[in-house]
C-alpha cells in the first residue's frame, strides 16, 4: 500500500505546476491538476460530438494522466517553437518514473494512455488533444485574452496552432470557437 | 455548442473552492478542482483492492463530479457536525442546475454519478466514498497533521469519522492509515 500512497503524493506535486492562464474570475495562474480535472469533464460531455466514435473513459482517463509530466518538466506555452523534443522526453522519463513505481506494472496502463495521447493517432487522442488545445483557448476567450495579451501571442498564431488539431477532434467545437476568436481580434484580445 | 462552453466555464468555479487541507509543499489550500483529478487518479490505481469489484471508470467520473456542488456552497471540513442536511440540499440544487443546464439531457448520467456517490450504497459509491475520505488524512500524514492541527481535530474523532467509510470501502487501504494515524497521535499531529 505504500507504493500507492507514495504514487499519489508523487501526484500532489502537479499542483503546483502554473500554466500560463487565469480561471475565470480568479487572480492567479491555473495549475495543471485543475485544468485535467477540467478537460476531463469538457470531454465527458462532448464526447458524442468526436470527429470519429470514441470510448469516452479512456479518454477521460487519457487526459487525466496527459500532463503528468510536467512535475518534473513545468507547463511549456504552448505557443513556444523550440525545444518541444528534449521537453517531451523529460516528460517521459518523468511518467516512466511515476508510474513505473505502482506495483505489479499497474502503472502500464498509464504509461500507455500518457504515449497514446503523445503519439495522437487514435480517436481517442484527436479528440483528447483538441479539447486539451481548445480549454485555455474558451477561458481566455471569458478572460479578455488575458494570456494571449499577457505572452504576445497574436490571433493568426493561435489559428494556426490549435485550429488544426481542434478541428481534427471535435470539428464541432473549432466551428463554434473560429468565429469566437476573430471576435475577440475585433476587441483587441490577442497581443501583437 | 455554447451550452457545453457554459458548462465548462460553470465548472471553473470550482477552481476557487478552498478546502482546509494544504497539498504537500505548497504554502495555499488545495482546491476542490485539483482534489477531485487527485482522488480519480487513486482510485484508478487501487480499484483492485475495492471491497467489492467496481467499474473503475464509474468510480473515476463519479469523482470527478462528487464536488461540484460546492460550487454554490463551498466546502465543509467533514469534522462538522450541523447542518449536512440543509448543506446537501443547496449541493442537489447546485448540481440540478449544472448539469441540467447540458443540451438533451446529456447532464443526467453526471446527475446519476453525483447522487449514488451521495446514497454511498453501490459498491462503486463506496469504493469512491473511502478513497474520498482517505486523501485529505494521507495529505495529513504527509504534512504533519496541518489542518487536524488547524482546526483542533483529535485522533479520534479522525478515526471515527474516516475509518468506517474507508474500511467499507477498501479494507486494504484502512488497515494500511490505522497504524499510521496511530503514529501521528504519538507525533502529536492531531488536535486536541
Amino acid at each position: 500500500m505504500q507504493a500507492y500512497v507514495d504514487f499519489v503524493l508523487e501526484l500532489d506535486r502537479l499542483k503546483a505546476v502554473t500554466r500560463k492562464v487565469k480561471p475565470v474570475g480568479i487572480d492567479r495562474y491555473e495549475n495543471s491538476a485543475e485544468h485535467s480535472w477540467q478537460i476531463a469533464l469538457l470531454a465527458a460531455s462532448l464526447a458524442h460530438l468526436a470527429d470519429t466514435p470514441v470510448d469516452v473513459n479512456r479518454v477521460v482517463l487519457m487526459l487525466l494522466v496527459h500532463d503528468i509530466g510536467e512535475i518534473d518538466t513545468g507547463d511549456t506555452i504552448v505557443f513556444e517553437e523550440h525545444g518541444w523534443e528534449e521537453r517531451k522526453a523529460a516528460e517521459l522519463a518523468a511518467v516512466s518514473r511515476i508510474f513505473g513505481a505502482l506495483p505489479d506494472g499497474r502503472g502500464e496502463h498509464f504509461l500507455a494512455l500518457w504515449r497514446e495521447f503523445e503519439t495522437g493517432e487514435t480517436a481517442e487522442a484527436r479528440f483528447a488533444n483538441a479539447v486539451d488545445r481548445a480549454m485555455p483557448a474558451l477561458l481566455n476567450l471569458a478572460n479578455e485574452g488575458q494570456s494571449w495579451r499577457e505572452n504576445g501571442i497574436a490571433h493568426q498564431r493561435v489559428v494556426d496552432r490549435i485550429g488544426p488539431p481542434i478541428a481534427a477532434g471535435c470539428p464541432a467545437l473549432w466551428a463554434y470557437m473560429a468565429p469566437q476568436l476573430e471576435a475577440a481580434q475585433a476587441k483587441g484580445w490577442f497581443g501583437a
